[in-house]
């Protein structure tokens, strides 16, 4: 009763060793747990917390414990991962935000007046898109506008 | 004859100072060089060399000197500018990134295997989509998928 | 025509120069312009942009130039001052956010479950409160809360 | 006897594992140890010493054993954690300061002159606010006016 | 009326200029405004505002006009100056403190419980101690104790 | 004989465990050594070699093994620790030497010249002043002043 | 079956230990599994997954377990080691970037156009070419040209 | 004569202007002044003291002033740019050394012994190779081994 | 067979502990083994590999096992230690290089050209010369000159 | 009279300039003035206050104004140059500090016990020594020992 809770990057090291063991994909196991597969990975991977319903498919599913489980529904602390930035494939979206972050900055306000783009209501997909000249990765940030309101 | 280029960030002040003075969305300018949107403010803002007749119909929409347009021409130097970063309409893309990064890392493996989304061969829309709880900002990255290839 | 915009930052310094020397405070200032205090003091510092008609006022009453009023009325960039960050009076709410943000963060997560106070919809109020001890600075952070909602 | 004292940060661990499983609030914890709710959320986290009386409450309550009683009664070192201000829970406070952090400046010097709101003589308070267009969250500061005094 | 006021760094130097032509120490200039010579050196190079009689007497001694006077009173953004921390004669203390800084603080809750040395209510003195094995300098820093009070 | 001595972390975390638990303050081991109680905290926490025949007093007065004694005599690196200087009390001396730190300085080149107050044949003294608006702490940096000689 | 797969640092350790303690160069290895000896290596030190049938060689030929093989095929995070890049081996590589990184990138724009060199469609070779004033090291960085293109 | 001599910056972007005014790439004024284009660039962009009758070629050419061609014979600090360091197309080069540099290291290591590749007996070449799959750019670093020799 | 190979830094603190127990100094290691004393100090810390004969009579005279030997042999990554570089017996010597490395700099070019002195093919030596006014540390930096050449 | 005093970087600026103009070495200056030439060079460059007699000489024979000497008299502020220390000619000292810099650490104590080598009482050589195999660049750093003394 009183160890600690497993933290939820030794959770996420246990359902990606399981997962990929049992050649299952992350689209197998949202669909399993009836959630967008985007949310999913990063509630897994510990960036949301799992209600517990869903948290209990996984382990089930993937023939892990209990304490997996329990970590996967705690609130996560959702700290940056500066390094991780530095991976090619997460870094080119870093670079794209350098390059057209102050253009796409102008067309918000242009468009909806003085605010964001929540990040909170908010849902991201990844899709691929079939092109004669490669196949291409299309990334949708999909987020309510909240405007500036004292 | 030997004066130095007009620097793009000077350019991008007169051209902004214009464009506002003038009433002129970007929009407008876009249309006017019939090229994307994002491209556009992007390329006047100095990210992107600007086709010299491009540049010429700018300088003379906003009615601005040959300087300017010299200086859009000019292939830029594209310096990430890390304080524009801290600016909330654009600041939430990054978090989002930090938040949903590694997730969608693992679907591009999981769908096209080992490799990145280009940010060369790439463009980015931003729309608006009506939304009966608020409308919504939509974010669209798009870029060739590219494969480590030895 | 092809001046630019004069920088937000220049026009805070125009702005800080006329109010100190026609004795006149921050509060007089919101007063005349009919908004809120805080908000006033951030938006003529340069964080928001400032409705036309208030711009006007603002430069009537302090004999500034247009230049002022137009750089009052457009869109910032907010960039965040890391050396503003170090000055005693501002560093004092950093400490605190370092003490108890993560305590603030378990108790928003207990009474309203996932999500965050927006700092957007938001507003912010500084007040003194009389105390036989010494008076007290009470400064109330008001957001609306936003649930990660997919 | 040559043991050394639990750090506070697995204390603070064991302490949430044993509040979580027992379905107890932070509020409850506050209300056995007839403490402020946000000084104890603090405090079990490990930045305020904990008397020993309201320490050997909360681990009778939780079940926990007398190592992380004297653990929370040590006077802490408090660590600023730059990690933890990158959540977005967290990171919406400091984005407030930076938008907002030299206006409250400026009015605090406009209403008391040269000095600061102490950090140290200070209290926070956590509350819920209904409001028709979404519930606030209300997070005040009260610290007690210093000046700047040789 | 319009121009912004001097900042206080180049009324720094003017008066960092004046000082050295003229011949005169800062013990001077601090006997001339009747005022502690840390404090007033301080406050010259820009950390504190100066009363406006003290200003006047200021500019007066050393022949400066009332813009310097004017700067000198204005209430100032303490930034934090890294570079100057490298300066070798300012370095020593910073390394005396990751040196002695935890001692320094464990001898401060010894003696006086939780709390701090307050540096606002606070005043710093240098002497010279002569010693037959070479002077030395003795730098005091003098400030109340502040409980960590809720 | 091959094992590792023991770390001065691992030394000053079992010194400061047995020293809480025994009811001994700093100040009773520094009698105990015979050496001033800054120097004994700093050197206990690792700052400074003990001396062996000191060591050996603190093993026996705290109970511990020798392996604490032997780490008290190795020689240190003296490790600047970056995170202790974000501790409030720490804090302070830091945001002091920001504040006066470039008076200081002048103040020191006025009275001795060119030169440094020296941090390694040097002392500081922790005191007590009573105070009736509130006792104040005191703190001495005594340093031998060393003038840049060629 | 709930243990982690191994981490690539890990198994990078071991396949080194058992490389150097047989006798084999990596040169030895990229034969045995028939790659590129600059990919084999990177590989090997986690940077590339590694095909389940090379990786089989691999553990074979140096006598290590399946945790190894397994370890090796998982798609890597290729997090940038700044550590690393202090190496005077490596970083001679980086000040050479320095001082000609950007001469580089205006002949990349002279002879390409506006683009870069991919670093994903790429390979990298290390070569001996033996000269009378010493030897050379020859690096060749090969990559697919990619013109920015909307 | 007591005006400073030009900055290598100032004279880099006259020589730009120049020399896209006159259509005239990097390749012909290397040529004019019979050295390496590589070097070339480097040198005009102020990376390299050029010899005195090398840099009158290049103001002849150009048709700059005298203070430009003594600002190149300067002998220059040769700064690292790390705002630079994020140019797309620089930054490749910098990802490739985080993916690679480490077996490049372990190659030099394994072929030479161990020592560098000197980045001062150094010549870098930037080629296009022609590739049906899209022409590559070739840039090859090339610099004499030095062994660690005491 | 298959354990990784002792971490350097492992190695050299059973060094180090086997050293100080016997009563050995670096200099009568230094002498057993017939290297330079720094160079040895350096190698066994971790910074070069030591030749198989050599680290088999360091492992012999302290009577440690095969694990060190074999680390000791292994080809180092040798990361900057930015920690150590805080020391104030280290750091000394980083503020000599503040102040003087520009009048170094100019000194070797005024002397040699354009070029540097290697860091690789180099040796430094540690001496004390005595002096009436206190003896004084000799540190000799001693490096072949490099010029750039193409 | 009100005129700033020079920065000490323009006044280095000057004497460069007119240095390298009138074809004069550092060391002529230097004899001229009869002083050390590392100290000269540093000092001109702005790192030691000149003695008036001293610079009165260097603008006479510079043929430099008076505000050029009374910059040169002044106390400076020694900022670190952190952009300097990637020069490459200036790095390579780094890079042996960063390889060397511990173990010269250690037989610094092993010779005097704890302390340092002073940077204050402190001179620094530059030669050159003869060697078949190439010339040598050999630095000497050379201050008096200053043990840790209470």
């Amino acid at each position: 009763m009183t160890a600690p809770i497993m933290p939820k990057a030794d959770a996420a090291e246990l359902i990606t060793a399981a997962r990929i063991r049992q050649g299952l994909t992350w689209s197998d196991i949202a669909e399993r747990i009836d959630a967008p597969v985007v949310w999913t990975v990063a509630a897994l991977l510990g960036q949301h917390p799992v209600p517990a319903e869903k948290a209990a498919v996984v382990v089930e599913v993937l023939g892990l414990g209990e304490g997996v489980a329990e970590s996967l529904t705690r609130q996560p602390m959702r700290v940056a991962d500066d390094a991780a930035a530095s991976d090619p494939t997460i870094y080119r979206f870093h670079e794209a935000l350098a390059v057209y972050g102050p253009a796409i900055k102008e067309l918000i306000h242009e468009e909806f007046g003085d605010g964001i783009m929540s990040a909170i209501n908010f849902k991201v997909d990844v899709a691929r898109r079939a092109d004669p000249d490669g196949d291409r990765v299309v990334v949708t940030f999909d987020g309510k506008f909240l405007d500036y309101r004292w």
